[in-house]
């Protein structure tokens, strides 16, 4: 069921791109962090003019048992009614998508509520919610197995060569806290934050029952077993989306702390998932830092972001395109008729 | 001549904007950087609704004395080449021009060559490249003061509300380390950068000539006395620009660290100059965070970007559009029926 994950290196590819880089009109390396990146998007799409089409902005929601135990600063509830204003287009993520033509998928993955069809809206319900993590395994191995496969056939039907992350579920950071914590083996201190808005009471109250969730799935360490013990159906979805993403050489662009959660528990899976990944942002979410630095990434932004919806992958997006528009039409030292250097 | 800067402080217009942006549907400041970004373009548009519209790069090009004495790694000649791959579309902010559909007026402030004339450039020439900075006066005060009005006019004469900088000139990072040193009293040692790509022997160099440059221009620190003191023509036209752009409320967006430079000047001239700036990036070059720092500057970009040109402004651009975005089209927590957090 798990798509395979090749890896996609190429030496002679690289060296191709660098020397088309190295050669445009600019001095050498002057684009920064721009130039790694159009690297890297040749390489994942195979070419040294890579373009990229048909973007898909992919918000997975989902609702949490652990939300009940006062996790979050909002209300369960908030999950479907920020569905519904993705859906009618006044998110941050919706305004943004609609500025950059990001086509908008909205998938329900586990919302307790019930919406009615519409465009832009896919039910791929495993459950109501996860169970509260902090009394047993949130989902069973077959509701876990079966998000990710939702993700996996998600992302099949989506046009293009590019797939941006994005998330929505109040208690979700919870998750990913536990998730990292776990894989990484990183003390929740260090991982867990304020989420949408808690205080320092709020943190250590919101600690105390990660904890809890962490001892009551003692033990369990697999990356797909964790993920199903510690939640959510909209990781799990997008841990789906992600695999196959990279199974079929998408360019995919990590948002935030919750949607880098799904692509951790992809990386453990298959590792040739980060040769496909770029990461937006570094989130101002703590814990963030350190779950970059265990996928060795690298983000574009750091605009102290903590929205999550797919917002900074949003933001980041038009840097792909320049990406790609540098290696595509700049001019070389050669065909401009420039001078390359003194001498 | 120079235009009169009031300021713009708003109080009550600022405390609008900031609830609106509070009310948001978001966790309170989870969009990070791009609110205060909103809150900023709103202020100076003077609006709850900013809209962006006919964003102009304006990219100023000029030769340098200096560059005989060998303090760039490229010869003069790049500066003319480099404005023609301007003109045929081939350079990186050609390029990231087009993509986001920002227009191009190259001006030609002081180049050492004669260009065609054709649409895009517009020739404000006061010299053919200034005097070596290091044996006396780059510039008269009459030439320096001349540069500066071209840059007011060529402002007047340009549509939209947003002026984008942008700056060619070989040697000119030599201009902006000689007047942050002079203006702001710091050491060579400290602004002083590889510029296009020198060595550690190569700054070393340049560093000796800059030091002659100081020394032969002893205590000269009136803005523009220094100004016309330590060059260049590119330099002075962007002084002006800044101060009618500011004049006119436009938003201005500041490049890197030549850019950089001429807003220094202009906000010694005028300080309410700043209140109009958005900075896009931080650069690779050296001095540039100490001159951030100096106009209490905090860009949004960090991208290792060392080009000019106008490249990193360019690509800053899409966040000034997505935060009058956020503002003008994400709905708030009353208008979607989302709950503001728990109870």
């Amino acid at each position: 069921m798990i798509p395979r994950i090749e890896s996609i290196e190429d030496p002679a590819l690289a060296a191709r791109l660098q020397a088309c880089i190295d050669g445009k009109t600019k001095p050498l390396g002057a684009l920064g962090r721009l130039e790694s990146l159009a690297l890297r998007i040749g390489q994942i799409l195979g070419t040294e003019t890579p373009a990229l089409h048909a973007p898909q902005m992919l918000v997975c929601a989902a609702d949490h048992g652990l939300a009940a135990r006062g996790v979050s600063a909002f209300p369960s509830d908030v999950t479907w009614q920020m569905v519904e204003n993705f859906l009618a287009g006044g998110a941050a993520v919706s305004v943004l998508a609609r500025q950059h033509g990001l086509a908008l998928t909205v998938v329900d993955c586990g919302v307790r509520h019930d919406f009615a069809p519409r465009p832009g809206l896919l039910v791929r319900k495993v459950a109501a919610g996860t169970q509260d993590a902090s009394q047993g395994p949130a989902m069973t191995a077959a509701q876990c197995a079966q998000a990710v496969a939702h993700g996996v056939d998600v992302v099949r039907g989506l046009p293009g060569n590019v797939l941006l992350l994005g998330e929505m579920g109040i208690g979700n950071t919870s998750v990913a806290s536990l998730l990292l914590a776990r894989l990484a083996g990183l003390p929740l201190d260090e991982v867990t934050g304020a989420g949408t808005g808690l205080d320092a009471a709020g943190i250590a109250r919101k600690r105390a029952v990660l904890q809890q969730a962490l001892d009551a799935n003692a033990g369990v360490v697999e990356p797909l077993a964790a993920l199903a013990a510690l939640g959510g159906y909209e990781v799990a979805t997008l841990v789906g989306a992600v695999l196959q993403a990279a199974s079929e050489r998408r360019v995919i662009v990590v948002d935030g702390f919750i949607t880098g959660a799904a692509v951790l528990v992809a990386s453990r899976i298959a590792p040739h998932v980060l040769q496909r990944c770029v990461f937006a942002h570094r989130s101002g979410e703590r814990g963030h830092g350190l779950m970059l630095a265990q996928m060795q990434a690298e983000p574009l932004l750091d605009l102290g972001l903590r929205l999550g919806e797919g917002s900074g992958a949003a933001l980041a997006w038009p840097l792909l395109q320049s990406a790609c528009a540098i290696l595509r039409e700049m001019a070389s030292f050669e065909s401009a008729g420039v001078a390359n250097r003194a001498g």
